[in-house]
């Protein structure tokens, strides 16, 4: 009943299923893993695409034009999508103070070079979204750095490479990732609303949006509920990255659902009612603690949470409880508008109201939550 | 040498020396402080100003017309500017599911009334900003509060009432303040960026801008310097709340400076030299713990602190060794357009550039660190 | 199937049904409720007992003996027990800068006066169990209070209050309640960890344990079930307050299950399995959007959730997979003490043993952690 | 004015220069650094000694033997002490699932002989404290470990190593270092609470104290001075590691000073003043974007702002105005027993206490953090 297929629209990138398992205090617990066989893999348990840093190809195959055909060649045999790509302009030590930010010029240069390069091989893969994460861009110190200017960088940047995508004719949208910290103490554009405000004021800002991830505004205490929510009321969810997190600590990257999973719950019934049609992307990583066995049963375990999840919030909203408390809490009423038809703030003054006995009315939110709950742990 | 003067422009809320001292475990500690009294003391102090929500007026006198004639009274014999007004749209049960964005329309309709009606009289009193603080915008549960539909009405609520404000041609500017919870569990707008990006959708965008708060985007772990620059990057520091908080807890409304002494400090350095010429307003609480004479003590040390600050700002900027090592970490370089004039991105092809040599730069911020750590203490 | 019973032993305070939802920025949006109501409505929903703060008593009528008579009726006519009751030493102006801590030493001698009285009436009334919460010991400023002198007064009271009870001959003991902050900036004792090792250094520190709940250790980022658990492991699980939280914020008593679900299935997990006989004991506020209605209904909403995660964690245990998961994780090796019989240390050298091949190992938990959320989910 | 010496009793970690600044998302900027260039460059530096993990020493030498004989000819050349030891229980994979609590009992038994081993040398080199970093000992899930069942195991391998140094008559402590998360999601003895009761529990507790560190306690939010004092007021802390951090996210390791300066204040002042005798142990990582030279200068900034803050603690604690806000505050009060000699609770009955009045006292807190404030900025 939960077995993901294509349709499914569940995609990975290379570097999660990839990851060696190395962190700030501990040495890689598993071998490279070769692209090819995870597009094989993924592709058996029912992914619909792949997605990449330019660097990732290069994971066993150093010579970048056989990496290339080797991914080529898998993608062919399993039918799998690349609907996104990245850049990685963070592991590189030219990259510690930043790509589009660096201090040096011709750090940045350099960035913006590595960007095009692998926009033309995300053309010619299809790509539709091309993500930055700018990881490296920000400061452990407030003197180190005049955010503004350095947003005047960042602006230009990727004005620059969305010009770029128009002159090339690529049919690729940009999506930023916010990202409050890690690996620098504070990154710029920070959350969901951060980014929204910069994309705001770039030249081809019609053809940003965001790739926003659910432990990345969890670590700022964020609801990423609100802020998915937020994003596509300025019609800027271009991608999602999909995973678990714990709170405000370090970027945990745990399998979907394996976190918050009341605010999962919430965020399927979002996308899948929401208007929301791209791929459901998982950017996570295996435990430290698995091999390779336990790295495609955690692949695997992030689509059947999102199809179980699917699945509760299809009965959620189909029950005529869940539609009786909604209507109880009035929910329908906020979205009719504030004024009436042809009223002006001047008809505001003839109401008639009694402010005592409407502090009297109650809400009932604690019934329509608690039939979540219910909904959710399958007890209804 | 630190005493204020109207001239370093500070203004004081009523709400916050008038604070009695009410919090959700404990009775208040303090009897109701007539505001004739906090416009006297605040004058004596030296402060520049006061701000008030509608209902601080009327403390300790029942009738708004005496109420607001005291009050006048008092500014006219001490000269007290009134820069900004608000609204307390938060305190009276009909608030508890939200002003603007209540699921009930006769309560939208009486919040934005009782907007209006302290529009005209803060524009009576020569205000230029009007703050809005959603505090009750927002939900506990997220099936409780569709955002995109909460937001549809916020902006109409904000477009109305900016449509007002230009009707009548008051000279007033709009500021919002974001806050990521308390008393809601999320609010909706939590952060400078969520609310710059939804200023980008009103209106009437231009009058519209921020009135960040310290405290309010620490409760988010925020960086409030970084997020005061993008404001300012955006244009849209219209105002500001001065205070000080210890990271993610509950809203601690310390005073200016006992909360994260060093980033109080790059936040002074930045109001003085990033063309912020604005009132420095606080937004406090004088401790439980405290007296009437403790309210006016922890008033004075706002100012006190802030004074310190900027002469500790001039000389970190005046220091020639700062000046060398700013230099050192190539911060100059950072203002250089990454394009040179004429350039394209095709001419970035020709860049004749050694990476491993890059990466073994280094940047000294280290050193930057630790100037401005002596600056504050006052060592150099 | 999911109905609650008294032998289910499910408790509410007085205080969180009769809540009147005044918060910091809002008055109250419920009237007082009779604790004679509360008691007839949740011996209605299936509770198995009731606690109160000496005050609560006081909600309708005045006079204490009165207030005493008609409580100790509802008791009788209703079978509810009184398994815990506290004090309230936290709402009075008296106490804002502590009780037991306090500076002023008669106030610290009123505050242990005020326990000792409502100790008199708590075992009248049978109950087994006094909870200490100490919410205002601590301090906005480390310079305000010496915390080495402030844990010799708090010890001094907790020694007395032993002696007390001790010397009465009341079947009471003794549980702490930790909270990290709020009211206060830090609360001392502000961990279950803290708290642990306070009632190290008492003098009767056999009748001491704890009271700990899932909100307050959540607010600091603290796994509650690793707490917990460390509170079984020193014998320490006194009593426990169940609620919910969404991570570092203010204080939100959510009701048990509506915050960090998974979390809560595993907490319901250890309780059932770990030896935990005690009072499951709810200590929430309902929601300031809710009527009276919604206050049962929230009451209702706790035991079920906790009623619905205990079979959840039934089915979890006897799911032979899981069983399997386990031993192929090797979790039943932890039991296996590291020396074997008549083993020291000097055997240790004999080991054979290769490092790398032991790095190579996995432990699988990825798998069972799913395991785990589809159990949750209802799903298996 | 502010140069170290010996005597001042300044440490550092070989892993804190030497550290190579690889992160988890990038590679390392720094070549290795000899520990024998370490030692001389910090004792040029005015530092008193360098601390150890036993891999540590291998740095650029992989012969243990000969390592371990530079390392000494450079200890004789400079005078430098070795106070502290520890060892390295984290970085192989062989540690993935914990050492003394892993799942696998001969790794168990390898983490034991591994410290036992580094036992001998710290004893050697004159080590007086022997720090347990268990930053592996931890689950991502709370599935995966029975808390209770790896605490058996963590005490039992703290058992056998203090009957170790015991039998060999090493004159040697133990220091536990609580950590609340990362690497693991959750690490057991989360924070110096926990530990001080686990400790409690040893058969040697009384040779087993605490290494706090300022950033592993503000992870979680907590206030370290807080922590501090309570360690200290259980006679448990042996040994400290300084350094900074910006709340709760990843662990920073910033220069001391750097984070929360009001906080390091308090901290200087109660370690100074508090009794602690013990080595200023600097646990920090130079930041990614520095070279060697910053290395340096970041090492020295760790001591400078250290000795500045001890000025400014003695200057605070003399002057006229502290003490007469001291006595204002009435904080020397606390320090009198709340029963007076002789008395017993049966006393408390005879006073007479006017709560209301009572009540009414301020105790003038915000004067005294103000003057905190003051003389942290050196401005009195």
């Amino acid at each position: 009943m939960f077995e993901p297929t294509p349709g499914d629209k569940f995609t990975f990138g290379l570097w999660t299923v990839g990851w060696q398992a190395r962190d700030p205090f501990g040495d890689a617990t598993r071998p490279p893993l070769d692209p090819v066989e995870s597009v094989h893999r993924l592709a058996e348990l029912g992914a619909y695409g792949v997605t990449f840093h330019d660097d990732d190809l290069l994971a066993v195959e150093p010579d970048r034009d056989k990496a290339i055909a080797a991914f080529r060649k898998a993608l062919d045999e399993t039918g799998l999508k690349v609907p996104m790509a990245t850049t990685n302009l963070f592991t590189h030590p030219v990259f510690k103070d930043g790509a589009f930010t660096s201090n040096d010029r011709d750090i940045r240069r350099y960035a913006i070079r590595k960007v095009m390069r692998n926009l033309d091989l995300a053309s010619e893969l299809g790509a539709e979204t091309y993500v930055f994460w700018g990881g490296r861009e920000g400061a452990e110190s407030d003197g180190a750095k005049d955010v503004r200017v350095a947003l005047d960088r960042f602006r230009e940047a990727i004005d620059l490479l969305a010009e770029y995508v128009t002159d090339k004719g690529y049919g690729i949208r940009f999506a930023l990732e916010p990202k409050p910290n890690e690996p620098r103490g504070d990154i710029l554009l920070p959350t969901i609303g951060h980014a929204l405000a910069f994309i705001g004021s770039l030249e081809h800002a019609d053809m940003v949006g965001l790739n926003p991830e659910v432990g990345h505004e969890q670590m700022a205490g964020m609801n990423f509920v609100h802020g998915i929510a937020q994003a596509l009321w300025h019609g800027k969810l271009f991608h999602i990255d999909l995973n678990g997190q714990h709170g405000p600590k370090y970027d945990q990257d745990l399998v979907f659902g394996h976190g918050d999973l009341k605010s999962a719950f919430f965020l399927v019934d979002l996308l899948e009612n929401g208007g929301y049609e791209g791929p459901r992307h998982f950017d996570y990583k295996p435990s430290r603690t698995e091999d390779i066995s336990g790295v495609w049963a955690s692949a695997a375990a992030n689509m059947r949470t999102y199809l179980i999840l699917k699945e509760r919030a299809r009965a959620f909203r189909a029950d005529p409880e869940v539609q009786e408390a909604l209507a109880a809490s009035r929910t329908d009423q906020l979205a009719v508008p504030t004024l009436g038809p042809g009223e002006t703030y001047e008809h505001l003054a003839e109401d008639d109201f009694d402010v005592e006995a409407a502090g009297q009315r109650a809400y009932h939110y604690e019934r329509l939550d608690q039939l979540a709950v219910e909904h959710i742990l399958g007890a209804r």
